[in-house]
């Protein structure tokens, strides 16, 4: 959920300085066409850590749109009148009105979230708190509310770095209280339980936007970006369509810095190592697959990557230290005519491992918003449901007792070219090598930003991506070996 | 939820002689081009009480369609197989494909209606997986699965007569198993839990159709045109359509009998015994409202019915016992400019009591399924979602604390006619009488069955509807009076 937001983006003080004032113009200008035609309101949810930047976010935008046309509203502690009313109901009387922006500072999910990060409410409670807006905001999108849900994030430490500066600048000192330091000593539990929150609540009506806040030049643009982007593109909709919302996904950063961009796919071993290791990993591996807790449990693993990205090796390299009775190797590729007549996730339903059981995905679920995205096999309203149920799918699986672990292999665009050519030229491997294969390559740009969508909403801490730098294939197949075992003996000693 | 499933249906043997043989050609009909053209697949779920004709139901869909293209599953225990994965894995795997039928006996709602009446999962459980049924039917429903969900009714009598009847039946007898007699002794508890249930994933694009189970011809018919209905509904249209189902409402039974019909509308009292109660029932609200307890509580009362029921004399009734500082009533007439702005339920969520307070509607947020629907203000797929949308809003009131009291004060069309005369020709009448008036009355019949729906899909336990036979003032007063009072005095024991 917060990968992209970890990896640092910033933007300089001159690009900034250039960018501010169109921007501007264009909110105003959309500003004033959403007065003129008030066919929608325009909610605006600000969420995130302390010190990321919420409330100086909220300043701004008051300051770049016309305020009269605006309301900002900061929900503090529940007060006697709204006590007695349903919970909602304070949220409700607040709505900005069709022609208007709200912007609610500490929504409804603020006070889910605390309550559960306080302990105040049990895991059930919180869900069915959850669930609770999930109705709401699908009604909302129903009868037209535009809704943009940010959440500014920072890392552990970065928020102990923002805290600490904003301390030390006499301006902004007042920022910081007790009450954000008490914040900073439960990082881990807020984080944990807003991610929660945020995959049940990450829809295609109204999916989450996820902003880094440790830098005010990129925040502030990414904001007022995402903002103009969505009024504008519902303002070009002759209706509401409900299946899909209208915020932008931001998988181009304003920054042009994408999380794939941040791995260093050289690394490498060398080949004295990787025997050894090799041999190490593989008997562990085997024997966390025979240990008797692992026969309550079961083990899916899903391998996407780019083309020659050695996949089918490392595939090997784990079977082979697997008891052949005991798992299953799923090659994923077009649906068959039997599954094209099913629900899509049925296909995958049927290979769902059982007890003691190993399920090795080559290519998986996430075909639906790779390749279906990118080639225009699936729907817009589609492929952006499809996060989220995939999310639930891979959910279900886990509260069923499955230890999920998925890869992307990740290979430079060079590296794949000298291997399509070494497949060709290869009379064994020329197998491997397509016309679709010359023809992904040229949409390389739009895959990885596909990847990196979906690594960002389908990441979570029970099901997270591991990304592979898959340049070297040792080093990639030792990574990939030492992920699943930890990840087993992680989960097994764990107990769920 | 059961209301017009408990009126006493039934069709004659010679009616229902005659038109089998129509409904068995058209069904194949659309078999036979859903097969041709297979766009979507139909999933049947059949529910409802033990002795209500499940079982035959199923037996004759598969004698009255090509079986061949249908596909029974019955889902008993669960087996080794289906334990070792996600609950949900068994149904899936079992999905009709696209141009199939399929039929499923004891679906997942059996798992999770039966695992909380017999006591195995606590409420937030059962909540937690009714939501996951409701994530898997949105998403059937994206994916173009057309779902019909079945409840065969009875009413605790009507099961009792209807399992001794079978088991004096030689040929039925084997119907009557030991489990049925012990679930009969759970009447109330699989009522009341599977109303809940049914309320909760009671969608717009997924309804339940509840049909009285007690006569086989009534049962019989009604099923098989609900599915005619369904599936020309579905392939008249180019595309799905997920923000209403093309299930059929059943509205208008095929026996022609209608819950409002089943009133004795004339129902009188004598003058001096309406004066005494009158009083009485005023003394009595009026202590209950200065109860302690109910300073905990709220109390709203929603009134509708058919113009120049009488609501205002009811409401004045009520109101001469209250103290004025306590109450509010609200008048609910088109929606202002400002209301128009947001969110249909806004202007209602405005009103919400505070704790100690009532609320009188004057016409309330049902508005929307009767003159939004039945003029055509509102869309289809905004009325199909507003059932929902309502017993979800009235639910987070009562678990807020709220009282709420819904009556439908019903007159007879000559006696309407009537009662419009004279306003006419009563001068400080007249502003009371418009030409909107005559102009509903023109529709009387399709208001009817839009008071029907919507009596069946928002009456549940927690907040049902009262019918008030109110042809004689006196006696629909008294009525009210009467049923404030005891749901008021109920709630307040009960403490909940």
């Amino acid at each position: 959920m917060f990968e992209s937001a970890e990896i640092g983006h910033s933007i300089d003080k001159e690009t900034y300085r250039k960018a501010v004032p169109p921007l501007r113009e264009a909110l105003l200008d959309a500003q004033y066409e959403l007065k003129q035609k008030p066919d929608f309101p325009v909610l605006i949810l600000i969420h995130g850590f302390d010190g990321a930047g919420r409330g100086e976010t909220m300043n701004l935008l008051n300051a770049w749109l016309d305020p009269r046309l605006v309301r900002a509203v900061a929900f503090g502690d529940i007060n006697d009148e709204a006590r007695e009313r349903p919970w909602m109901w304070r949220y409700w009387r607040e709505l900005p009105q069709k022609g208007r922006i709200g912007m609610f500072f500490g929504s409804y999910y603020s006070d889910v979230l605390f309550s559960r990060v306080y302990g105040e409410t049990e895991r059930n409670d919180f869900d069915a708190r959850i669930h609770d807006i999930l109705r709401l905001e699908r009604m909302l999108a129903n009868d037209g509310v535009l809704i943009l849900k940010f959440w500014f994030h920072l890392s552990r430490e970065g928020q102990k770095k923002r805290l600490k500066a904003l301390e030390k600048d006499s301006a902004n000192a007042w920022r910081v209280t007790e009450k954000d330091w008490q914040h900073y000593e439960l990082y881990d539990k807020i984080r944990k339980n807003a991610e929660h929150m945020m995959r049940l609540t990450n829809t295609a009506f109204s999916p989450w936007i996820v902003v880094d806040g440790s830098d005010a030049h990129y925040r502030s643009l990414a904001v007022g970006k995402a903002l103009l982007e969505a009024i504008r593109n519902r303002q070009a909709r002759d209706h509401v369509f409900v299946a899909r919302s209208d915020t932008p996904l931001l998988a181009r950063p304003i920054d042009e810095k994408l999380l794939l961009d941040t791995l260093t796919l050289d690394q490498t071993v060398d080949k004295e190592h990787y025997r050894t290791e090799l041999d190490r990993l593989q008997g562990r591996l085997n024997g966390l697959t025979r240990d008797p807790r692992f026969a309550q449990r079961s083990l899916v693993l899903v391998f996407e990557g780019n083309d020659a990205a050695g996949k089918g090796g490392a595939i090997r390299r784990i079977t082979q230290a697997l008891d052949v009775r005991r798992y299953r190797i799923v090659p994923v590729a077009a649906p068959t005519e039997e599954e094209r007549a099913q629900p899509w996730l049925w296909r995958f339903w049927r290979h769902v491992p059982g007890k003691g059981k190993v399920a090795i995905f080559d290519r998986s679920w996430y075909g639906r918003v790779l390749v279906e995205r990118v080639e225009g096999f699936a729907s817009e309203g589609d492929w952006m449901r499809a996060y989220y149920e995939i999310n639930d799918f891979e959910h279900q699986l886990v509260e069923n007792g499955a230890i999920v672990v998925k890869f992307w292999l990740a290979i430079s665009k060079d590296e794949q070219l000298q291997r399509f050519k070494l497949r060709e030229e290869t009379g064994f491997k020329r197998f491997k090598i397509t016309e679709e294969d010359w023809r992904n390559r040229e949409k390389w740009e739009d895959y990885k930003l596909a990847v990196c969508d979906m690594i960002d909403r389908t990441s979570t801490s029970a099901v997270p991506w591991t990304m592979v730098e898959a340049n070297n294939k040792h080093y990639a197949r030792l990574k990939i070996l030492a992920t699943v075992c930890n990840a087993l003996e992680a989960r097994l000693e764990a107990g769920a």
